[in-house]
């Protein structure tokens, strides 16, 4: 019997555990199942003969270090920053280990002593990061084998609300850590590489330069630009690409409405609102807007962002109850985590929904002095609130690379994340079983240029 | 002879030295002019017999407690971070010391110390923070003496350019740091209280919400928010008073023309342009717009921030030169450092130029059932480049308080800033004197009702 040991068996994990118990009797594995409730490891264990549910404290070292000295793999769903202990450990006794985590400056500073050991500490095998890395290279290698040279890469993902659930103006619902949608695109400007010049989109115009995407069955998609577009040039040796660019996914209309709570200031993380336990959603919004004895709140603010009563942004306003004379009840709240409390409420996942996963490459080349493009799409629909498109798309990535480092499929010791086609083309072929599949067409290569156009 | 130490030669301190030496012979004075530059020390000492230039090395700890020693009192026109170490050193020797900067906490921890040892450390006593603390607890102390009942406070303050001198479109040039200039308003929303309700305004709404304000015999200026207009809420006693507002001035248009170039994100200083060394002023430009390979610089921006061709903010955009050739030659520059750049050379005082110093209070009080207002303004004109506007408004207050603290006549020991009688009356008597003379008015209530405007 092989021994999987996997912490942490919150919503992310459902997917990668179940993976693991259905292949368990046919692959010899015992699934330890460790989290700090050892109600939620028994849940996510389902009495499974070969599961294990502990409960499990990652701060205590001597707990840790044992039940990964019996081990012979480890999987960490932890938050990101806890994976670092856990990673020294199995460098200490010789053991694999698995996140879909970004690979943290702590993390890769271990890749020396990892390859000297023969120990694999696989990053990023997730969703994004870690389909989107896998499904781009994939495409990559692919154009550089036959010669071409890619000058356009863009790459586009977003966690939505399934169309059959998609019952409100947004066309959005929180299908993963909400804070995380409200903090978006702060903290400096979107930086990216368009026609070979460098283009910084500053936060307060973030939601108003988008690109339309379209997706065959599902429609129109919109999509404002990361952060970080150039943060894996040269891991997927596109230094010399003209364009650049990496952005999240939303349908379309969405940003215009929150470029509204942008500008007001609500997604501001920086202060505290004075009294914002006391304090209405209506009094909430008005301490963005200038006094007046007797003019609303709502002429106030459709003056102030200049919204026609007819526009459809106004009604999404509405929507939200911001002018309602609900209480925030948060104390010394800042305004993002009021906006959050407000957005909850309004786009919470309710028993039947079902979430959904966009993702969207496009891959510019030139061959033989002629230009080209292919497009890659990929849907993934959640079959419950258990098995979200999410916990799907992050979990089965990083079973399935999990198993394969088990059976010595992957064999490459170090620091990792799955851009090789040694990782990729198994995990992608496997992935399509489970109707994580991308579609790739050949459209014309259009570039930014109206004379592609035209022609 | 008693001794006055003065560190620091700069800009800041040309009209305080040169106070203090007109004053020297009748008042049996030694000033010892430090300064990291002795030519610069020289300079402002002029041969004056009762000066005593001095290279001085504030780091140096040895000469430095050497000259406190020998010291009456101390005023340290340095930087403001690096007041600390003299103000230790002046509690230990028992010396009184004099600053115009904000007390910081470091110094405030100092107080009980001074209490006790009778040491007198006086600071925020030049002219924002300064001037604006006397002018205003004069008329606030004279409201509440006849038993009247604040309403409201606001108070604003800029330094300009003379009008005699005013000769750009954007009716502006750097009188002071014109860092602080570029980085105004950034770092958190701006706070104030308006009719007894917290308002906050986003970084990027700062310059659209601004008040006119009329000067008589200067015409209309404008103000945006400061960021902390709350902060001396409670030492002006002002904890009930229902609109506490402090603003910066400015020509009318300069923020609306400001906006323009905040919201293309060039006043960002959070990150570095790419090879910025070599990119020119029209590229620095271009890189806040998208790609496009025929459309101008030009067309882009005035479509992007919707500017029609005949508004004068296009003209204003223009003299700026930022669509022209010129090279930025700054290695790894923030925007903020780039557009510091391009604006120190078109807003740069010319050598004949004379600046301005224009302050504006507004204090509204209810007195026998009646609303009351008093606008209180002032307006100071440089004489030439040495004895500036900002030179004399900064540096003679503080110099008229080391004469009378010397003097004995400001006595009260501890951390401290002038506003009290004690301080304020004799000084602000003295200051006219010298042209800086604050004109009163009565004026309808008005406050931020309608009502009120038409009755």
């Amino acid at each position: 019997m092989r021994n999987i040991l996997v912490i942490g068996a919150g919503r992310s994990a459902s997917s990668l555990i179940q993976y693991l118990l259905t292949k368990s009797e046919q692959e010899n594995l015992i699934i330890t199942i460790g989290d700090l409730s050892l109600e939620l490891a028994e849940k996510k264990a389902k009495k499974h003969p070969n599961a294990r549910p502990i409960a499990f404290d990652i701060f205590n070292s001597f707990q840790r270090q044992e039940e990964i000295q019996k081990a012979d793999i480890v999987i960490s769903m932890l938050p990101a920053h806890m994976h670092i202990e856990v990673a020294k450990d199995c460098l200490t006794f010789g053991k694999h280990m698995v996140t879909a985590s970004y690979i943290s400056s702590q993390m890769q500073e271990l890749d020396k002593e990892a390859k000297e050991k023969g120990v694999i500490l696989m990053n990023e095998i997730g969703l994004d990061p870690g389909i989107d890395h896998m499904s781009a290279m994939k495409i990559l290698d692919e154009i550089r084998a036959k010669g071409g040279n890619v000058l356009l890469f863009e790459s586009f993902c977003g966690g939505l609300v399934a169309p059959e659930s998609d019952n409100n103006l947004w066309n959005y619902k929180f299908t993963w850590n909400p804070r995380n949608v409200v903090l978006a695109g702060q903290g400096g400007a979107a930086k990216f590489i368009q026609e070979g010049t460098y283009k910084y989109i500053p936060y307060n115009k973030l939601f108003r330069r988008t690109e339309f995407l379209e997706v065959e069955d599902y429609g129109r998609f919109e999509a404002y630009a990361n952060r970080d577009s150039l943060k894996y040039r040269s891991v997927y040796g596109l230094d010399d690409a003209l364009t650049v660019y990496r952005g999240t996914i939303r349908r379309v209309g969405y940003s215009r409405a929150w470029d509204i709570l942008v500008q007001l200031g609500m997604t501001d993380d920086s202060y505290t609102i004075e009294d914002s336990e006391n304090m209405t959603y209506r009094e909430f919004t008005n301490s963005f807007l200038p006094y007046h004895p007797t003019d609303t709140v709502e002429i106030k603010l459709r003056h102030a962002q200049k919204i026609d009563q007819d526009d459809i942004i106004w009604d999404k306003l509405l929507e939200l109850d911001l002018f309602s004379k609900k209480k925030v009840e948060l104390k010394n709240a800042t305004p993002a985590q009021i906006l959050e409390k407000i957005l909850s409420e309004k786009w919470k996942l309710e028993p039947n929904d079902k979430d959904m996963i966009v993702m969207y490459h496009k891959f510019g080349y030139e061959l033989n002095g002629e230009k080209h493009q292919i497009d890659s799409t990929m849907v993934c629909i959640g079959d419950d609130q258990v098995n979200t498109a999410m916990s799907k798309t992050v979990g089965l990535p990083a079973a399935m690379a999990t198993l394969r480092i088990l059976k010595g499929e992957i064999k490459t010791p170090g620091v990792q994340l799955p851009i090789s086609k040694e990782v990729y083309t198994p995990i992608l072929n496997e992935l399509e079983e489970y109707g994580i599949i991308f579609k790739e067409i050949d459209v014309p290569y259009l570039g930014y240029n109206p004379n592609n156009i035209s022609s």
